[in-house]
C-alpha cells in the first residue's frame, strides 16, 4: 500500500462542486488501495475577502492577528472536503496545520518550518481514515502561536508532510496540465514536460517559474521526495519532478534544456563611479545585505583605466529597490561613488537544462538567437545548469519565444494551454 | 483594577463598522482602568453562510467536521476585533476555544464545559494586553478535539471564563436593553429589570425567557459570579443578575414578581386509562426518561371511581414529542392504557418572583385573572418561586398581558423595546 500525499489549491476548491469534485478524486485514490493524506488551501476567493475584511476594520494590522485571520480559510475548506468525502461514504478527518504537527519559528506571515511531528495524523491515517490537513499554517515552537508559511506555504506544507511520513508521492494539483517548456501564455507552442529533474526545477522556481514556489522544490529536493504536478481538472499525467538520477538514468541521451524561465519582478540598479581598488565591492553588498536585500545577479564593468573608476550593477527584487537604493545613498560618504542609476523596466531570461553540463555552446546558440531576433543582453550569469540573460522589458517575450524556439523547444502539436499563478 | 468580562453577540459584530464599534467600547473599558477579557461570537450571518455551505456538500455533514467549520466563524471575528483594537492604539491578543483553556468533554455540536485551564489569558491580561477569546467553542479533554458548545454557548464561555478567572463582574452584550418583565413584543408596556436574582433569572430561562440561556444563568449561580446584561447600541444601564442577597439585602421590600415567562416550545401528552395503581406513572415516565426526553410538567387527574383508571398528561418539547409517543406506543402492553393523546398547540406561562415565598395569595391572584379575561387553564405546575399554567396557544399573549397587568409590572413610560434572541 502506497502513502500518498496530494495538495489542492484554492482554484481547484472555488465552490460546492469543485470541491466535490474534489472528493470523489481523493475518495477514488483511496479505493486504488492507497493510504492518503490531503493538503487544502482556503477556496478561491476566501483569503481576499478576509483580507477584505481586515483591510475594513484597520489599515496596518497586527501581523498575529491577521495569522488568527486567515488560517479561518484553510480549516473551513478542510472541514467541507472531510464532510464531502464522508456523503461519498469514505472516512476523513480534518486537522489543523498545528494539530498536524506542523512546527514553525515565530515569523508572523512568512513562518519557516523547522519541524514536522506528525503523530496525531499518523494515527488517523493508520486508523483507516483519509486526513485532511490545512496547508499554510502552523503553529510556533515553544509559544504555541498560530502563523502561516507566506507564498508557497500550501504546496511546502504537503511536501514537508510528505517526508515527515514517508509517502511514496506528493501530488500537487493545479489548475494546468504541469511544467511546461516555456510559459504557454508567450509561447503558444511551448511542450508539457513529463519529467524534470529536481534540480532542474529549483533552477526554473528561482528563475521565475510560478507553478511550483522555489521553497517546496528545495525542501522535496532535501528529502529525495518526488512530486507529481497535475491538473485537478484532467485525469492526465502531468509532470514529476524526480532526483536527477531518476529523471536521467532510463533515457539515454537527456534533453539539453528542460525549460526556458521569464521574470519579470528584478529592478537593476547601478552603482556609477566606485573606485576600482579591492574592498569596494564588498563595502556595497555589505550594505545591500544589512538591509536584507537578495542580490540575484552582479555585474562590474572592466574599469576604465584613465579614471580608476568602475561600475558595478546588481538586480534585486522591485518591492526592495526603493530601499536598496536609500541604503547605498546614505552609505555613499564610506563607499565613493559618483551616482545611482535605478533601471526597472528589466526582464530576467533563463535557460535551464542538466544537458548542458556535457554539451559545450549553449550559451553561444542563446546569444546569436537573441542576436537574430534583434535583442541587447544587458547582464549575463551562469551556474552549472543555468545561463540568464537580463533584456529591455518590452523585449522580454520576444526573447522568451527565440530561444525557446533556438533550442527546439517547440511542440508540433501547437497546444495552447494556459499557465497559472500557484495561488498559496 | 477589576477585571470585566465582556460578550458580544453575532449581532453586535455584523459588519466592519459594528466591530469597529465594539472596540470603541472595549477600550473605553480598558481606559477605564480595567483589565478586560472578551468573548465573541461569529459575525452576524457567517454561522448561517457556513452551514449552507455544509448542507450544498453533504446532506448530513459528520459533527466532528461540523465543529471544525463552524469554529472558523469565531476564529474570524476575535481576529477582527483585535485588529480593530490596535488600530485604536491599544493591544489585543485573540485566543480560541482551545488556547484559552474551555475544556468540554467529546460531545461534539452540544459540548458542555468540565473544565477551564485559563493560563495563557492570564497570562495575556498580566502583561497589560486585552484578551479577545472565541466563544461558543473549546476543545475535548483527553482526544483533543474541537467541539461547540451548541445554543446559548458563547454565553457560557463568558460566564466560565469569568467564574475562572475570578472577574468582578461578567456582562452580556445583546442588542436588548436587558432582561423585562415580558416580552415586549407582546406586552408593548413592559418595563426593564434593573436588578433580578440569579434564581429568578434562572427560572425565566428556564421558562422561556430567551434574552439568557439557563445554561449561562446556572453556570453563573454556581459561581455566584454578578452577570450585566446590556445593550452593545447604548450606553444605558442594563439588568444586573445577582446573587438573592444583593438583589434584596438593600432594598426595603423587594418587589414580589420578577416577570412573566411564556414558552411556546413544548407539546402535551395524554395517556388516557391507565389503573389507577401504584408504579404506573412510574412505568409511564421511566419509559419516556430511557428515550432521553426532558418533562416538564405532569397531572394526574382523580380516579374515575367506576373505572379505576386514570389519565396522566405531561410536556415535553415538540422536537421531542413524536419520539415520546412512539416510546409509549411500544411500552404500551406492559403499561397498560387505553390511548395516547397528542396536542402541541399548548402554551405555558410563568409568573417569576423570589417575593411570592412570603407572600401568599399570588396563584389565586393570577387565577382569578386569566379567569377574567376568560382564558382557560389546562395544567398548573409551581417552584417556590414560580408558578406555571399551560393555556391554548392561540389564548397565550392575552394571558400574558392579563397577568402582567394583574401584578402592576405595567410601565407608566408605555416604552416599547423589541426584544431580541440571543444567537449563540
Amino acid at each position: 500500500m502506497s502513502l500518498i500525499v496530494q495538495k489542492y489549491g484554492g482554484s481547484s476548491l472555488s465552490d460546492a462542486d469543485s470541491i466535490k469534485r474534489v472528493a470523489r478524486r481523493i475518495v477514488d485514490t483511496r479505493k486504488a488501495g492507497n493510504s492518503v493524506c490531503v493538503v487544502v488551501s482556503a477556496m478561491g476567493d476566501t483569503t481576499d475577502e478576509l483580507l477584505d475584511l481586515a483591510s475594513e476594520v484597520s489599515p496596518a494590522p497586527p501581523e498575529r492577528e491577521m495569522d488568527m485571520l486567515l488560517t479561518a480559510g484553510e480549516r473551513m475548506s478542510m472541514a467541507l472536503v472531510s464532510m464531502a468525502i464522508a456523503n461519498l461514504g469514505d472516512s476523513a478527518r480534518s486537522f489543523t496545520g498545528s494539530q498536524a504537527g506542523v512546527i514553525t519559528d515565530d515569523t508572523h506571515g512568512k513562518a519557516r518550518i523547522i519541524d514536522v511531528t506528525p503523530g496525531r495524523i499518523q494515527g488517523a491515517l493508520d486508523a483507516g481514515h483519509i486526513v485532511i490537513v490545512a496547508g499554510f499554517q502552523g503553529v510556533s515552537q515553544g509559544t504555541k502561536e498560530i502563523t502561516t508559511l507566506g507564498r508557497g506555504g500550501s504546496d511546502t506544507t504537503a511536501v514537508a508532510l510528505a517526508a515527515a511520513l514517508g509517502a511514496d508521492v506528493c501530488e500537487i494539483y493545479t489548475d494546468v496540465d504541469g511544467i511546461f517548456t516555456a510559459d504557454p501564455r508567450i509561447v503558444p507552442t511551448a511542450r508539457k514536460v513529463d519529467r524534470i529533474s529536481n534540480e532542474e526545477m529549483q533552477e526554473m522556481a528561482a528563475s521565475g517559474a510560478k507553478v511550483l514556489m522555489l521553497r517546496c522544490v528545495e525542501y522535496a529536493r532535501r528529502f529525495d521526495l518526488p512530486i507529481h504536478v497535475r491538473s485537478s481538472f484532467s485525469q492526465h499525467q502531468g509532470t514529476w519532478v524526480v532526483p536527477p538520477s531518476d529523471s536521467e538514468g532510463d533515457q539515454m541521451e537527456a534533453p539539453i534544456i528542460a525549460g526556458v524561465a521569464h521574470d519579470r519582478s528584478e529592478a537593476k540598479i547601478t552603482v556609477v563611479g566606485v573606485a576600482d581598488s579591492p574592498g569596494k565591492a564588498a563595502q556595497v553588498f555589505n550594505a545591500v545585505a544589512a538591509a536584507q536585500i537578495n542580490i540575484d545577479m552582479i555585474v562590474q564593468n572592466v574599469s576604465a583605466a584613465q579614471t580608476g573608476k568602475t561600475d558595478i550593477s546588481f538586480t534585486c527584487p522591485k518591492d526592495d529597490a526603493q530601499r536598496a537604493v536609500q541604503t547605498l545613498q546614505a552609505a555613499k560618504p564610506e563607499i565613493g561613488f559618483d551616482s545611482l542609476q535605478f533601471d526597472d523596466q528589466i526582464g530576467k531570461l533563463s535557460l535551464v537544462g542538466s544537458g548542458m553540463r556535457s554539451h559545450p555552446g549553449v550559451s553561444a546558440t542563446l546569444f546569436q538567437a537573441l542576436a537574430d531576433a534583434g535583442i541587447n543582453i544587458e547582464m549575463i550569469s551562469t551556474s552549472e545548469i543555468r545561463v540568464s540573460v537580463v533584456t529591455r522589458d518590452d523585449q522580454l517575450d520576444e526573447a522568451v519565444r527565440a530561444v525557446h524556439s533556438a533550442f527546439g523547444l517547440d511542440s508540433t502539436e501547437g497546444e495552447a494551454v494556459v499557465y497559472g499563478g500557484t495561488g498559496r
